[in-house]
């Protein structure tokens, strides 16, 4: 573990907790507007466009788009799938920027705060650089540096993403940890030569989860949670 | 100033005192490994290699190369001129990686952390992303964002830096400020429509100061430094 110098994480899921923030937030919107709707149906449907929605840029069906406008257009559609009436364009900005304020798992600060300690810490997420930013503002993530895919024009898992950020340190890639609670991240960053972290996150699709209930692979540690990880890094 | 929602500081003499760290810390390698030699001189020399080097790249003479690459093919040359002998690569290395540990100016760390309590703040420096965060991770400088120019394929005074700054951060290029202690720095950010503040290192170059010693403009805010920025702000 001594050649480790940066560690990359995954970000919604593995350090923030989407679909419990955006849950509760949304559902305090409609109390706060008399909107009754389906908040959490909304929220996983959501969810549900973000992989297709990126795939097409993967694909080059459209040009590069950044998460932030990607989720706005899948908002857009979901509101009029789930009846939901009445939204201004202030409204729909203001449920998008969600994503800029969601909550930490209770391990993340301070596991991150000990790695820091250690080694260089960076997202490594599909999310857009202000979204990441802001998040890290309002959570209280201590990133050394943002590794948004947005700087490398792909999104996860293309390997430019990977292969990216260790350029963009002045890492090798061996010299570099993936950290993720998603067995299908760990695999694409294995395959770009960097070492690679999985701890579980079980409950982050609430009663929808299906998978990465546990590693599927013999990752280089395979932790509880990031203060599991700091610790078996030694941090 | 309520409008303002991040400051992008210049960090070569802004933020970091380049000559005193480089000078300090030639110096004793040069003790430590028993070579005499004009140590100020060199670092002297290889600043002013700077803009040339990078100016070879705006023209397009050369193809984007980041600074730590420039800094070894100028300080390759200079040794030579400075009949040092004996370095190897490792020492080269060694040497060349002293940017990345340069010295916060004594007002840099306590102004910053007061400035992150209400606004966005990051580098916009001709520094590249592993210089910067490593620079940051040694001198405890708490950005929420590494904007080297590296991101953008062109070296300030290019407007693709401010304004591609500004887009990463999600914001109007009014929304954001530029501060320096370098005038011309200043003056190209403002066309671009950034705000923009002023605070003097009147010992930055030493005894071969020639400018920089006063505001020639009147910029948003003129300050005296990170300190006197963050009171000005409200922070």
């Amino acid at each position: 573990m001594q050649d480790v110098q940066a560690i990359l994480f995954d970000t919604f899921g593995t350090v923030v907790d989407w679909r419990g923030s955006l849950i509760d937030e949304m559902t305090a919107f409609g109390t706060t507007r008399g909107i009754a709707a389906d908040w959490a149906g909304l929220v996983d449907a959501w969810r549900a466009a973000y992989a297709p929605s990126m795939d097409r840029v993967r694909r080059g069906e459209v040009p590069w788009t950044i998460l932030d406008d990607l989720h706005r257009a899948s908002l857009e559609r979901l509101v009029v799938e789930f009846g939901i009436a009445g939204l201004t364009d202030a409204d729909l900005d203001t449920l998008n920027r969600g994503w800029h304020r969601l909550r930490p798992w209770p391990d993340a600060v301070p596991g991150l705060t000990r790695l820091k300690r250690r080694v260089l810490i960076a997202p490594l997420s599909n999310g857009n650089v202000a979204l990441l930013v802001n998040m890290a503002k309002h959570a209280g993530l201590p990133w050394d540096m943002v590794c948004a895919t947005e700087l490398f024009g792909h999104y996860k898992p293309d390997p430019e993403t990977y292969l990216g950020a260790a350029r963009l340190l002045g890492l090798a890639p061996g010299a570099v940890m993936m950290a993720a609670a998603h067995n299908g991240d760990l695999h694409a960053a294995r395959r770009c030569g960097l070492k690679t972290a999985f701890f579980p996150r079980p409950t982050e699709y609430g009663p929808h989860q299906v998978r990465d209930f546990a590693s599927d692979s013999d990752w280089t540690v395979i932790a509880a949670d990031i203060e599991d990880l700091a610790t078996r890094m030694g941090a």
